[in-house]
């Protein structure tokens, strides 16, 4: 692979689209590149999204599959936790019955695996930015530790100075909501309706889940009728 | 698996191994794992020695392989770089050539990578502590910057904070040098002759490579005869 500038943890979904309309923007197609991390999550069908999108946007995809790593935990999200529900309610809500731990949903350490795997790789293709979607509404109190500023505060340096200053983090949405994201997007021209966000292995979005909710407000502000 | 309370990033070398016998006399080897990643190193002798090591000790070992996450990496430690020689001298004497650069056997973010990896397993072990193996003499200037202490620091608050106050690292022997962790290990019974360090794929150490000076030093000013 040649050189690029910049890798953008991609996902598929809308906040990690939209940050790769900025990083093609700033640097082009040709020196962005997209890494798509397979955890062992239900909803595979997040990964056909990301092929479609960087082949979209002309943009080399990089795939990792890191479910080993999760294979003894029972977070909800995960295929092996096949009977384990996950939660049709608002994060406010799953907070109240949680007493302060994480929600069902949250993935160990995932971001920090995450961030880690991708400053691996940067190195390697000599990029200088690892692009983030990361957002204000992601962290949602206690219900997900590896989106609280401390820990991005904190991964951000161990980054920087474990990679000889040669790699920094851009989470270009971190003090934007969702609504702002997509309103970025829309200027942008981001294919949403190519994204794909539900956690339910299904092939439609099941529109009841936490994340399906959040993107269809976003959307609506912004006069996006998109499920 | 059944839950743990300590997991041990153990490469099957003499730190990681002091590590480890540390780990065992505190929480037993029912409830301690050690973790062994293969990162695609021309020394894969070393998981054989891990192996061995966790046998001996009665504990279990989770094997990963990341070896994905540094195909395009140029580093000479890497079997994919056969060509690329490892430096047959000290660590102040490559830091001459290298500008203020990272030496040729640094590997992309791999310490940064490898603790992010302990982390999400060590969540799902529901343990409490990663030992981490990691001494004074391995920053070595800025030959390895994902061992510096400011690195260390800021991957330790992120690996606190990320994953809910939940796992910290302890990192013994952070202030020592190798031959004290050598001191510490014989206390303890650590059968040093089972350990692997040298960079090379060969059958034997080598002797030569930087590690191999390292732990011949550190064998030898503990009155240890080993290779």
């Amino acid at each position: 692979m040649d050189n690029k500038k910049a890798l953008v943890l991609f996902s598929g979904g809308v906040d990690s689209t939209t940050a790769l309309a900025m990083a093609v923007k700033k640097y082009g197609a040709d020196k962005t590149a997209a890494l798509s991390i397979s955890y062992g999550q239900k909803h595979s069908k997040e990964i056909e999204a990301a092929r479609k999108i960087a082949d979209y946007y002309g943009t080399e995809l990089l795939e990792l599959d890191l479910s080993k790593m999760f294979e003894y935990s029972s977070c909800s999200l995960l295929k092996q936790n096949e009977d384990a529900d996950i939660p049709k309610e608002s994060y406010e809500e799953q907070l109240k019955d949680t007493d302060g731990e994480p929600v069902s949903t949250y993935v160990p350490f995932r971001n920090g695996l995450f961030l880690a795997s991708a400053a691996s790789i940067a190195l390697s293709l000599e990029a200088e930015i690892i692009y983030y979607g990361a957002h204000s509404d992601d962290a949602a109190g206690s219900a997900y530790p590896d989106c609280s500023k401390v820990f991005n505060d904190a991964m951000n340096t161990a980054i920087y100075e474990g990679s000889g200053h040669k790699i920094k983090i851009l989470a270009p949405f971190v003090e934007w909501n969702k609504k702002q994201v997509v309103a970025e997007g829309v200027k942008l021209g981001v294919p949403y309706e190519m994204t794909w966000s539900c956690y339910e292995g299904g092939d439609e979005p099941c529109g009841e889940c936490g994340t399906c909710r959040d993107r269809r407000e976003a959307f609506l502000a912004n006069g996006l009728d998109i499920k």
